[in-house]
């Protein structure tokens, strides 16, 4: 029961490996009546793919075309399942086969040897942050129900640390002017020389995610399993390299006086009991470095044995900038069940 | 759609207000054969249960008697669902009445009303810390499942920090010497000095709760969005005062460099790609301080103006040592679903 | 994964054998502000109750008192879960105890016993068809949103076809006429004679209930998987003694040429494509006898051998009666659920 | 929440319109390790495939060639889900232009309008029949998991009556003798002399289908909500002609008595209180005809006005036999599902 999907009421199912033919995401639970907007899909799907400019990312071209394949009639959702197709049109599965026998570190290949008995070790199979395309397509679909029923609502994420090196101030004005896309262009300076730094180490580096959402109304998210804090930190931790998640002061809360944290308008994060408030919704993720690093490591093999062994192939020195869109399609995803399941909510 | 049940094959549904006839939990799924034993569900209760000697807890004496209803027969489960059941003994609504109109600072009142319009404002109703009881209850039984499936499966939460005091050690043996259960004496004899200053200062105080599970096998956790640290971050922020999950390195990973965070055995936290090694899982969680203080606080009512009212009753200065066995519980649930979900993932 | 819940957004959860402390249900998704009547939710239950009049029934006198323990506030739903609580008052489990090691024809007995290796075999445990006043509890529920949602509503089930004898007209004027609330008193008198000569064989007997609701608007149901004449069949189905259901012309409908069946208004019982049409709602459920019967059976046993066996206790001649309002019940629940879905199909 | 998902732990999503790009399945769930013979899934398409050759066909020639995009390595399914992709390959959208406005007696089409307001309309667009093709080939992979599971397990569905004419005998030896695949190969002249005069009345027919599954263990099915016969009266309901379903006796049974009734080793159709008691499983469909037919009928639309109208394009005469590989496969994703939920019945 590995349960591909994400969501109750908008659900998305997603499938595909790395080096298979394909990989794509079911949308289903789309109200009927929302405008479709194909060239948002490809925007969202452009701002995730590796070798676009993005700093840190890989070379891989990854072209990443959307094919809508239902679900949509003369421009708008239908209310029937929306399927999107992207196919993997790079993929040099010799650059793997040296890998069949190996377990990477920091990498699902153990698990999955040990769960399923054997695995597709091809980039990585199922377990390839490729997966996180079809994220991004259901996000985008997300976003589109979204602007729909509550316009007002923006989803916004940016990196606030990268390798060690945190934002000073934060100035949205800032974001265009750098290419990680931090509000902070001092900040990013020493962030990209950081990454530099890194890649000449033949090694990677995370950071800190951080996403603001303005515009939620008040009373979305549930009391009690599925309070509002609960379904984004399932989201986001689910994305492959997120090890932490934090809502409002989060670590921080646990060492404020109740009198203080009480006072403090931003120490909730906009979410309190697990409803939201109406206020802004504010969280971090950290993301660890990417385990993919060129130098030999030592990994265990299927014999049981240590091997030293030096991954080939392009990987991102960071891969913090292309989580962002990730964290935002994830958000997004949480928000637009939320608020169908809020319209359930009272006669 | 407000869903009170968690799990997919394990499954609990939780159910009661604070100052209604009773609470309870259904608990579906379990398998036919396991040995129930009541006075270990009776056991847990105990330990969540406030007035019970637990430092930082209100005087509020709730007997927490569990009924079991169902599903249990001769002293085994037989595959049907165990339904538990807690009279709710001690309840002054009386304490309650004149936060009708008002909005507690830090607490759920708002949102609720936001959703639903009106609320059951006895003590919290819904979003009482009372409803916890129900998940210790259901994490006996998760437990129990547990013990008869991996024997050496072991749990162990414990405070790391309380008031902005941690530990500067982690002896097991000092756990008993101490009220707080800490692992680490000297700081617990400072935690209690810290708690000690917030009740006479009429304020509150949180802090750090840590897990350690030992003896989950490698292969337990779902490759993309049940990831095993995603349903535990789920299950974790679902806590009423939790606002931030941490596994292995947590934060900290985001400042490691890939190739020192590949090397370190702890960093991971037993859990790659969402599937757990086969090692020790560790995570972290922060509590914020309990919203709920003596000394008088600005609060907006229905009626759209601010008002300086002290809440009445009886509250914990810090709930930290209660949340433990709430943890614990939680994470039982996740694991004992996991390990019912990968009895499906291979012929 | 036995899973005792049925529904998706309006979702009741049961629980209880026949012979424990008690039997129940969990409400949850129950929309907030719906009065609730605890009157009406006796009578419901009332009209289920073996030995209260209902010709045909046990003498077994079942107080079937509910409780209502959470959800509901100042009379009406507060949007959280609702649970009910039934005391199993009248167990007398000796009369069971010779059962422990055979397995009544027409029972579940042995299929539990395959399952789950061993059984509550009091009274049936948990199949007994004392579980359906859990459903009807719920189901009572389901009609208050219902009747909140869509006033002109009407769920009305009762039997056309008792031990063979079917009815000649529908006239519901009749049916307070007659204890089988059967719409046709003549048949009614044949029904009730062919159901005291069963007795005086020491055997049972079945029949058909018809169910008819008006008022659905147009658009309730899904298209694919949830069509709702197959939410409906679930449900019906799902009743122990049920062995069909049809819908609208039911198996007639496979003997009609497409152009006769097309211009019948009553052939699609008013649901076309798996989605109400706004006309009335009709099916039928095939209930077989009770196999329950005082004559000695012959029966198989663990040891692997027949035993004949005659099966102490108070056992219904006829269980169509109260098969009634557990149809309604059932109906009632998908459709409380249909009307929840219909909420997110469009903008 | 229109949820194109059937199956809790071996789940389809299904997804496509008519006339969109394609139509396709997601299977997910799937254990590790089973063989996947493509070759089988293309020949359980070509069962249904219209056009080919199977009489009462239309003479539309969709090629449904199945891609398998994922889940798949090196022949055998990895654990991750299994996508399938149909393009569609024969679609003349200008045949359906002119019902845009017009409301098909016995279609969803009003249901659609009613619903979501608007509605694909090219050649019914979700709620056409070629959305069964998705079923078959998930259906296709559940009979892989079974053969695998327990490989003496068969599903065998036929047709038993076709235009009222009915079978008298059922010699499984005579089906390969006759077009239709009925096991009586004297009626099934007879049924293709019904349809042939059908054809020439530009009308349709209607029939049933009857299935038998063999080897299914005892003790697969749930106990109350999703007891086996109900899970495959949703199963076979939900396809889009089907009227009724009854089980073993099915609507007989409610004339018997319960001492015959319990006496006959065929009434309870291989399951007594919902869960399989390890003997042949037996069940009937009754199966509206068509209502596409040629002649003029006359049909609202959004209009409010009757209108005289003639379908055009091809359409089946009598969609009995296609039904048979449908109710195979609703039958197979129910077992396949069942046969995993079993496996967490007891520890």
């Amino acid at each position: 029961m590995s349960d591909n999907s994400f969501g109750k009421i908008f659900k998305v199912t997603t499938f595909g490996e790395s080096h298979g033919p394909a990989i794509g995401a079911v949308i289903d639970g789309m109200p009927a009546g929302v405008e479709i907007d194909a060239s948002f899909l490809q925007a969202e799907l452009d701002r995730r793919r590796p070798g676009g400019g993005t700093p840190g990312s890989t070379a891989r071209n990854e072209a990443d075309h959307a094919e809508i394949l239902s679900g949509v009639f003369e421009n708008r959702s239908t209310g029937t399942p929306i399927a999107v197709l992207i196919r993997n049109a790079d993929h040099h599965s010799s650059d793997y086969s040296e890998l069949k026998d190996l377990f990477r570190p920091g990498h699902a290949d153990w698990g999955f040897h040990a769960k399923y008995g054997f695995r597709d070790y091809r980039g990585g199979g199922r377990s390839s942050g490729r997966e996180t395309a079809c994220r991004v397509a259901a996000g985008a679909f997300a976003k589109m129900l979204l602007k729909k029923l509550v316009p007002e609502l923006a989803v916004r994420a940016f990196p606030v640390e990268i390798g060690g090196v945190g934002i000073e101030k934060c100035d949205f004005g800032e974001m265009a002017e750098n290419p990680l896309r931090v509000p902070d262009s001092r900040s990013a300076a020493k962030m990209l020389e950081r990454m530099e730094s890194c890649r000449r180490e033949q090694d990677s580096c995370g950071g800190v995610v951080e996403c603001h959402v303005s515009g939620v109304p008040a009373g979305w998210g549930e009391p009690v399993f599925d309070k509002l804090d609960a379904l984004l930190a399932h989201a986001i931790l689910s994305i492959g390299a997120v090890k932490a998640f934090a809502v409002g002061a989060g670590f921080e809360a646990a060492r404020l006086a109740g009198s203080v944290n009480n006072a403090s308008p931003d120490a909730a994060g906009g979410i309190r009991g697990g409803i939201s408030d109406g206020t802004e919704i504010r969280f971090q993720a950290a993301v660890k470095p990417t385990p993919s690093i060129p130098r030999p490591q030592m990994m265990p093999g299927v014999d049981g044995q240590l091997h030293e062994f030096a991954i080939k192939g392009r990987h991102d020195v960071c891969i913090v900038p292309r989580v962002v869109p990730v964290v935002e399609a994830m958000t997004a995803l949480v928000l637009a069940d939320c608020a169908l399941r809020r319209r359930c909510a009272r006669v």
